[in-house]
């Protein structure tokens, strides 16, 4: 009985890794990106002032680990835009939640309980994202273990990795921090997840990839599902990073979760910033309202 | 008779967008991109600071729209410089434009009748680029309308897209703003010329191509020499713009035109900036002639 | 016996330019390049709170040149990252350099007789560089003059060419400067270089390769050396430079070593600059102490 509960796992991990994403799955990616689009503040204004600068911010949500992925492996960044049907689906769904009469479109998916499936659906096809990354950069360097964690990375992170960029294209230039300096935890999760794939791609991890991709989509849909719904920002690596980092790099112990309550004097520059964007993370909610 | 008057338009229209572009139209491309970098606040310190730097933002700004093309395609991005003839020209036109003795050159070429002619010039490259940049995307990309458009407007626009990270070349940091935040004139029908030559070469327009050049360049030519000549900023589209923005994404009536006279409270962190490039607007010849 | 000198000469600046750089030499580039990326205030801390960011500011200091030499050609950025073993070289260097105990590695590396050597080392690689990378871009452009030189120059000048970049990782932004509008010797030394050995693969230098390199090398480490051992920022070229400026581009003579003693009231936004970093130097190795 055994073997058959590892074969039929194994199976439907197979026919998993192998459904199409397009058009539900990348739907629910469009639509959860550009919702994040619209929570920055600022972006209401700019889809007033300059569509055009609105509808190019919201293309680098949706496909800008593609955009990063074709720059890293030297191709054309708009590669992707080739893809016509892709690139009109996000566009409507841009329209309808900037544009939509009454608002009624972003009420619709801003609403808790469909947030949380879009939100899942939205991991499922990230996951689907590094792995395709790695084995692309697999493909293009044989031995590249570095490219590959690199390519599968920014597959996994998308504009985050790009946001200051993104910000400077509306105007917003906040030179303080970035993705890198101050990880959030779906670029964390990408890293270790391009990291693993990395090494299954490599044969260093005794699973097939189709188990691995179920596995991680899993851990991710439930971290984000879980965080969305608590509207909480922190992140499960915590504790082990934390220990790791201390005794790895000598980081100081406990350090990312005590750092929001009692800033140390070690770090000025950046500590007032981390302030003024907990405040906007507070008021951009209201902002968004008023400004509709 | 009707007939013959087609056939000669036609006729004209083909002999037109095939004539070579090298070296008359190109010379004046060269001479109006670099008249207007001299005109940039602080472009005579940097080219008395640092030679090197005032090279490479006029090669920039003749050569710019080869530069984002390229890298959009995913081509080498100085793959434009192999051709020498035209870096030397645009190297001399520079010299003679930053460094001439008595200011000679500037003042001949800035001198208002002959500026029109180099404008009107100017527009007719403008115009071959953006229809030379789809042809290219589409015979890489068949059906990326898409990249067809992108690749035609950068063509089009040229430096004005990559203009903060020129003025950060110079030394100069401008986040308000950008290109796409508030587009220009070149720019904005940069754009629509760019969609126009798409469609004509996705067979959606049932005009020949190079009729629609004609008509371009002369749309263009005509534009920039009544703006040129009546030192003004606004633009042929502000009416339809502001009523299609209206209708589609809810833009105010009236927004881009009087925006500069009564700047409303809405926008705060853009306004102060308008007003002081206005002012600098004012500020820069004499600060040209100062300088010398 | 002149002929047999000049045949030994031949012969030893042919083997020395055959001769691999990998291990020693490119041992030596990392370990001065991690450094300079120590000395740079603020670094110390973006280790302790962020590892992957220093990671990669590191990778940036020893691979920049081949990431944007890459870049310039049209090819993959991060191609250069297949070599694993150069790799997990510099990232060793890097641990070693941030986290060793005591800070031992860096006391070692950093004591003046040793720093000389591996700065004498490091000239050694950069010349090879520049060398490789105008032959590089020879092969791809057969008459692009302009690329060649541009390819050795940012071969030779690696991350220098993007400092604001790999700052902005760390979270610093400094506008007001860049290495092309204040260039530092071994960027001006990378310049030349590229120059002249571009000028030897179009056969206008009538030297051998294998002999440029030689006499290449041993004026940049000389210099390089003299400079380390001193504590001097001057440049060899200074004075030839400012008379070829003044006579060329009519800047005011004695500009560059004068600018720092008098700074003259045309540059206010630099100079203050300057001056804070004339600070910041001064006070980087207290800095650097004190954080560990």
């Amino acid at each position: 009985m055994d073997v058959l509960t590892v074969l039929n796992l194994g199976e439907f991990a197979h026919v998993f890794s192998k459904m199409g994403m397009f058009p539900v799955f990348d739907l629910a990616y469009y639509i959860v990106s550009i919702l994040y689009l619209k929570y920055e503040p600022g972006s209401v204004e700019v889809s007033r002032r300059s569509p055009v600068a609105s509808w190019l911010c919201a293309m680098l949500y949706c496909f800008g680990s593609y955009i990063l992925a074709d720059i890293m492996l030297g191709s054309s960044p708009i590669d992707y835009f080739q893809h016509n049907s892709h690139i009109l689906l996000a566009s409507a769904v841009w329209y309808l939640i900037f544009y939509c009469p009454l608002n009624l479109f972003y009420k619709c998916v801003a609403f808790l309980p469909v947030k949380l499936v879009l939100v899942a659906l939205k991991e499922v096809v990230r996951t689907r994202k590094i792995s395709a990354g790695v084995h692309h950069a697999h493909h293009a360097y044989h031995h590249g273990f570095f490219i590959m964690v690199i390519v599968g990375y920014v597959k996994g992170s998308g504009v985050a990795l790009m946001s200051n960029f993104e910000q400077l294209l509306r105007g917003v230039w906040r030179p303080e921090t970035n993705e890198i300096l101050s990880m959030s935890f779906p670029t964390k999760a990408s890293l270790y997840g391009a990291i693993l794939f990395t090494m299954q791609e490599a044969h260093w991890l005794p699973v097939s990839k189709s188990i691995l991709i179920l596995a991680f989509t899993l851990f991710m849909a439930t971290s984000k599902v879980v965080m969305t719904a608590r509207h909480s920002h922190g992140s499960p690596f915590t504790l082990i990073e934390s220990w790791v980092c201390h005794l790895l790099f000598g980081s100081p112990l406990g350090d990312s979760e005590e750092d929001h309550h009692h800033p140390p004097a070690a770090t000025p520059p950046t500590s007032p910033l981390k302030t003024k964007e907990e405040l906007s993370e507070g008021a951009r909610k209201r902002k968004v309202k008023k400004a509709e």
